[in-house]
Formats: structure tokens, C-alpha cells, sequence
């Protein structure tokens, strides 16, 4: 191992998880030393008031990090090794109204699922091309660990539109689970546990668990999630959030349908979309309760620690998720060669899906990325619900690409979620005009009626 | 051509069809001759309406074939060259059933699709691969010509579960749709178009229609059905069953998703079930007009020809359409490798479907059976629609196979019509209790909760 520093950037510097990240970061300079750290976003106020706070918290914790930020391209992407991309084009403004929008037709209105996610989706694409594009530009041997929603479109996105970039589009909600299976069998980490997965980003099954001398753990897991879903032992999610509670527990009757396997919680848009629209308030959402949430606290702690100039007794804790963040980075600058779950082209790494379609299989990670490990072949359950949604992916794409209507309205209306085509049109019709600043423009020339 | 005359069973001899393609045979008798009919069922009563009627009918109009109605396998399988089998397990009484529990539960109640055709399929298994049987068994070299529903299940499951059997299943919708075609452009009949179509049973498009110099029709079809649907020129609809016009009609939204080709009206039932249910009537359904309409009207026909010992005032009429089957028989016997749309396994006739999935394709038909042609890749859009109702399909084979709940579940989970698992689950419990005369004792072992 050298002694190299590295100059990381964090693209969409704005948001509310990039203290958690920075302080993630400095908890593992040991392991992942830094030289310069740098925030970047195209909402210059709305980006100052978390690098103000950071400014301090670094001067404070870590004085030797040179800390710019900027909305200066390339001053953003000149001399980076990482870039850490977190972006949300349209905000939290926008995500509201995929969210509502929906729900008003009596369909799931969700970040990354159904017409919301295609919604995102459309308006993500783009800017992380330009990321890429900038990256590629500036900082040629980069690296960039791409975890903007929708994963799954994006990614899609950038293996089509960007083959060849350094990017390696990844995930926290498996690992989340996955603390929560490392809890519920009462290991002190994910560490100690081996897998195998396979699906889609947000759209995927555990196969296999073991312990590290090789013993099966799934069926003792099968056992407790049967009952329990993912919800932790011993009241351990006293403190979680009403709408992720209800998902972690609705995860009991997502492995139902396939007790062979554990699945991702976000399943139950897909399978469960009748009682999820049942259970939300179609004038209150999971943005909204992120506005009054997290984002209230982050920027009213960051506010707090620019007005008192120090950070000292800031509230902020480092976020145990965004450890993987760092192990993917380790990975790549030392060459590891570790075991972590990303998107990937196929390639055969799941045999009966499409060469081409960006799957999530575990892959060694080394200093020219992931390695697919091969995980067999699909179930006929999983195999036929992968294909529709990949479908619906790669046409968000193909519609992104062409600008054509019908192929996103084929898109939403092949899309499990949405239970009507003519539904489908209704939302989409309205997203168009909602979304005219983000999306392409769409012919409607193709189209007869 | 030889001079070999042909023995022709008909298996459910009790259908309300059966006069029909009696009548269509005896039309035809010059192109396909016949020395031998006979009609098997396992409803005695039912058969016996009909076979009385037929039995004068033939006595009047083709004295010299000869003529036996049985509910004896041995007696029916013996001697024959070709099974025309158009059975209905459970009968109209069953096919009400799986209309209304669908219903009830606000999901699309079809003969065919959904959970209705999954129910039906699970009936419809084990009786057509009881047929096979016994023709393997008594007449080894024949042909079995089925069109029994859902044919998409059955044709799955006779491909797994009777691979070498000679069976051809095959259905008329195209063909009808077709002739609605021919009407469109103003042609004498259907055999003046050739056609490349795709798909699964009633899931399928046209991708290419041409007169017979070659002549591309399917622009001018296309801008007809952006207007109309498949509703005939004219006005020449006014005598159709309202609930067939307003699929005609429907047509015109289902071919605006893809404006490339022209769809098979069942994917209405796939595309627009929230339409479909919102037009339905849960308390009188398919299965009602049916039996008001066309079931009343044959039987009562039937019994009046026994009562007045004569049909030559009968109102039966030869059925147009099922002049297909005449011709399937004729390209067998006589190896005329005509072009016709049957079911057949895959093996590469649409590129990136699955080998074994059992589409509809253009074949060339002779002696020894279908030769499927060549139609390229299916489409995203298509292609995402067809791989999840083919695994729907086939779940419902493994569930039969291996009486397994949570196959079944998965299969009415997966299918693009039940809009959530846990209303899957309710309609498929009922279901269980509805049909327990008829379907496999399903284990609920593999599930835990």
C-alpha cells in the first residue's frame, strides 16, 4: 500500500447526506487518506449552507484537507481521483411532484418506482452525462461512484451512452438490509457474512448467506423475516421512520411469494402496489416528511454551526451506511479486489437475462473495476418480473434518447406498477408539462391518436 | 392428391361450435373428404343434444359418412386421423366462476387472461393431455388439432409435458381478426394477404401484411385502426355482440401504444384492465351472453331439428371462420406446407424469446407438422410484455406439475393483469375452493406464513 493522498470531489454538494459523508470520510482517513475534498453543485446558496458548516467541521477536524467549493466545473473536476455523485435534478420540488402526481391517478408514488421513478429517471439522465462528460474532460484517470437516483435507469443510461466512462453505479438499500440481517443473526457486521444476489438495482433477491466458515445463514433468516420482515429484534426500530418501519416489516409479505429467497424491500412497489397507495396520504409524502425531517435538521444544523463558527457540538454523526462508499473507493485505489454488490452489464453474470441490461451481482472490485461473479440463472418468478422492469428501463432510455412519447408512454404502461395504459397516459401527460424545464422535448409525431 | 378418405373426431362433441364445424366439414367435403365423425365428451346429456341433431343432419346431407357419438375413449380414439379437440373442463359453470371471483375482487374476469385463464388453465391441463393419450394409444398416427382454452397454458404445458406428441394448437382470433382486416382493405378473403405476426396466444402483433404482389398493406390498415379499431367498414357491425364490438373498438387504443404494428384485441384485457373492469358487469358476464345467447340458440336448434327429425329448415350456418381448421387438416394430409399462425416451440423464430416458449408465429404446415418461419427480434416493448406472460404461463405449467401454491401465487402475482399479490392471493384462494373438483391438491408446504 502507498502512501497516496487522494482528492476526492463530492458532486451535488447540496445535499442533505453530504455531512454525514464528510464525516464519514474523516473517520477513515486512516484507511483512505485525503489530500483535497470538494463540493460541487449547480444551486450555489443552497450548496453554501452545507459547505460553510464543512468548511468549519474540517478547519476543526482535519486542517491539512484543502477544501474548496465551487459551481465551477472545472474547478469542481480538476485534479480528482473520486468523484462522489449524489445529484438530484429537480430537487426535492420535483420529487414531490412525481410523488403526487401519481398518487392522484391511484398509483404508488415513489422516488425510484413506477411513474416517479420514470419521471427521475428522465430528468437524471442528463445531468449525470454531464458529469461523466466533465469528469472525462478534467480528470481523465478519475474514478466516479455514482449513487444518484434512479440507480437503475442511470445506469442503464451511462452503459449505453457512456460505455467506457469510469463509473460504477451503486446502492446502499442492500447493504442497509444487510446491517439489518447482521443484527437480526447478531454479528457484529455485514463483513461476516458472505452473499449472493441478483436482480436489478432497487429489483433484487439473496440467493445464498454464509458465515465466515462457509455455514448457510438463509434459512434461519427466511425464518425470522417470515414473521418479522426486516424489522430489527428487541424493539431496535424504536427510532426509525413511520414510512421506512412499514417497509421493513411489509418485507415479511414480499418473501412470502418466493420463500426460496430474501428479497429488497423495494419490492413491494412492485408486488404490493394496491397496499401501498392505501397507506399513503396522497397530500403528504415521503418528501414532505423529508423536508420536515432531514432536511429541516441538516440545514438548521449546518446553520447552526456557521452562526457559533465551530463544530464542536454539532449534532452531526457520521453515517455507518457510507462506509461502503469508502470500501468502494479502497477498493479501486489499492486494488483489493473486494466482495461489494454493484451495478454491472451482464454479460452473462446472470445467464437468462439480457447480455446487455445493467444487473446487481456482487463483483470484485479492483483498480479497473468491478468483476462479475456468476450467479446461474434467474427463477422463472424473478426472471419474468426482471425482464418487464428492465424493459421499462431501457425504454426510459430509448424514450430519452429519441425523445419520443410513445416509447415512455410504453414505458409506463409496461411498468408493473401502473395498473392501466390509459392511466399511464393520464400521468404522463401531466409529468410532461410538470417536468418541461428537465425532460427532452417528446415528439408526438409517432403517435396516430 | 390421393383418394384417401379421413376419420375425423371431434373431442367435446357437447360444444356449442359443433354444429358449426360440422357444417364447415360437410362444405368442404370435396377439398377434405370424410368417411368417418365421430364426437366424444364426457357429458353424456350435453353431447347427446347435439349429436342428435348432427346425426340428421349428416343423414340429410353425407349419408355415407358414418356417424358415432360416444363418451367411450377406446370407441372415439379408435381408427382416427384427426382429433379436433375444443374442450371446456368445468364447462360454463366453471368459466362463470372464474369470471366472477376475478370480478368480485375488482380485477379483469376473462375466459382467457388474468386469473380467470390461469383457473382455467389449471382445469384444462390435465384434460387435453388426457387426450393425447388416448390417441397415442388408439390412433398413433393422427393428428391433434386443438384450439381448446386457454391455449396459451395448454400449449405450454403440452410442449413440457408431451413434447413429441403430434399436436398443433391453434386459435381463431387472428384468423378473425384478419378477415376484418380483408374487409378493411376491401379483399375477398384473408387468403389474399401474406402476414408476419409474433407472439404468444391471444398476445400478439402483426408486424407485416402484403397483398399478393407484394404490396405493403399496413399503412392504410394502420390509419383505419387509429380511427376505428378492428370495427368493420359500413356499418358492418350492427348485427356483432356488443361486448365483441367494443373489443373491436378498443382495438384503436391498444394499436396507439405501438404504432409500428397491429395488435391482437385480446392485449386489450393486458394493456386496459381498469377499462375493462369499469365496463364489466360483475353480476352478468361473457359467460352469461353466452349461455343466453349462443348457447340457447344451438341447443334450442339442436332440439328442434331431433323433435321435427329433420335440419333442412335448421338456421345453423357453417361457421366461416373455422374453415381453418379445414385447412390445417388439408396441409397435414396432403403436406401442403400452406402458411398458417399455429403455436409452436420457439427455437429462434423470435430471436430474444426464450427457445422454449411456446409463440405464435407464421409456420409452414405439412405432413410432419409446423415449420415455423423466421420473425427477427421482438421489440422492448413487446418483448417486456411477452417474457412476463410467458413466465406467467409457465408458472402456471410448474404449479400443475408440482402442485405448488406458491407457483400458482406467483403466477397470478407476476401476470400484468392483477394489479397486487395480496389481491392475488384472495382470488387464488378462492379460486382453490371453486375449482377443487377439478384442479391438483395444491401443497402449501413450501410457504410460511
Amino acid at each position: 500500500m502507498n502512501n497516496k493522498k487522494f482528492s476526492v470531489l463530492i458532486a451535488g454538494g447540496g445535499s442533505t447526506y453530504t455531512p454525514g459523508i464528510v464525516l464519514t470520510l474523516l473517520d477513515h482517513l486512516d484507511r483512505f487518506p485525503i489530500r483535497k475534498l470538494k463540493f460541487y453543485d449547480n444551486d450555489e446558496n443552497r450548496q453554501n449552507i452545507v459547505a460553510d458548516a464543512c468548511a468549519i467541521l474540517l478547519k476543526e477536524r482535519a486542517p491539512e484537507i484543502e477544501f474548496i467549493a465551487t459551481t465551477d466545473p472545472k474547478t469542481a473536476f480538476t485534479d480528482v481521483d473520486f468523484v462522489m455523485a449524489q445529484i438530484r435534478v429537480g430537487k426535492y420540488e420535483m420529487r414531490e411532484k412525481d410523488e403526487k402526481i401519481s398518487l392522484k391517478h391511484g398509483v404508488v408514488g415513489q422516488e425510484t418506482t413506477g411513474p416517479g421513478g420514470i419521471a427521475y429517471g428522465l430528468r437524471s439522465i442528463g445531468g449525470v452525462l454531464g458529469l461523466i462528460d466533465y469528469m472525462e474532460k478534467y480528470s481523465p484517470n478519475a474514478w466516479m461512484l455514482n449513487y444518484s437516483n434512479p440507480a437503475a435507469i442511470v445506469a442503464e443510461a451511462t452503459n449505453r451512452l457512456r460505455p467506457n466512462a469510469k463509473i460504477i453505479n451503486i446502492c446502499d438499500m442492500p447493504i442497509g438490509i444487510m446491517d439489518r440481517m447482521a443484527a437480526i443473526l447478531g454479528l457484529d457486521s455485514v463483513k461476516e457474512m458472505d452473499f449472493r444476489y441478483y436482480g436489478l438495482n432497487h429489483f433484487g433477491w439473496w440467493t445464498d448467506i454464509r458465515d465466515q466458515e462457509g455455514n448457510n445463514l438463509l434459512p434461519k433468516l427466511q425464518e425470522y423475516v417470515a414473521k418479522n420482515g426486516y424489522l430489527l429484534p428487541n424493539n431496535g426500530d424504536q427510532d426509525t421512520e413511520a414510512s421506512w418501519k412499514s417497509t421493513f416489516e411489509k418485507a415479511r409479505d414480499v418473501y412470502a411469494l418466493d420463500p426460496k429467497t430474501l428479497p429488497n424491500t423495494y419490492l413491494k412497489y412492485y408486488l404490493y402496489p394496491q397496499y401501498v397507495v392505501k397507506h399513503a396520504d396522497p397530500n403528504y409524502t415521503r418528501t414532505n416528511e423529508v423536508q420536515d425531517g432531514r432536511e429541516k435538521m441538516v440545514f438548521g444544523e449546518c446553520r447552526k454551526i456557521s452562526e457559533l463558527q465551530t463544530a464542536k457540538d454539532s449534532h452531526f454523526k457520521s453515517d455507518e451506511h457510507s462506509t461502503y462508499i469508502i470500501d468502494l473507493c479502497r477498493a479501486i485505489a489499492y486494488n483489493t479486489h473486494e466482495r461489494m454488490l454493484v451495478m454491472t452489464p451482464n454479460n452473462g453474470a446472470v445467464e437468462n437475462l439480457e447480455v446487455d441490461a445493467m444487473v446487481e451481482v456482487p463483483c470484485l472490485i479492483g483498480a479497473n473495476g468491478p468483476e462479475p461473479l456468476a450467479m446461474g440463472q434467474a427463477d422463472r418468478f424473478q426472471k419474468g418480473l426482471i425482464e418487464e422492469q428492465n424493459h421499462v428501463e431501457k425504454l426510459v432510455v430509448d424514450a430519452w434518447v429519441e425523445h419520443s412519447y410513445v416509447k415512455l408512454w410504453q414505458a409506463m404502461s409496461l411498468c408493473k406498477i401502473v395498473p392501466d395504459a390509459g392511466v399511464a397516459r393520464e400521468i404522463l401527460d401531466e409529468m410532461i408539462e410538470a417536468n418541461k424545464d428537465f425532460w427532452p422535448e417528446l415528439k408526438m409525431d409517432t403517435i396516430r391518436i
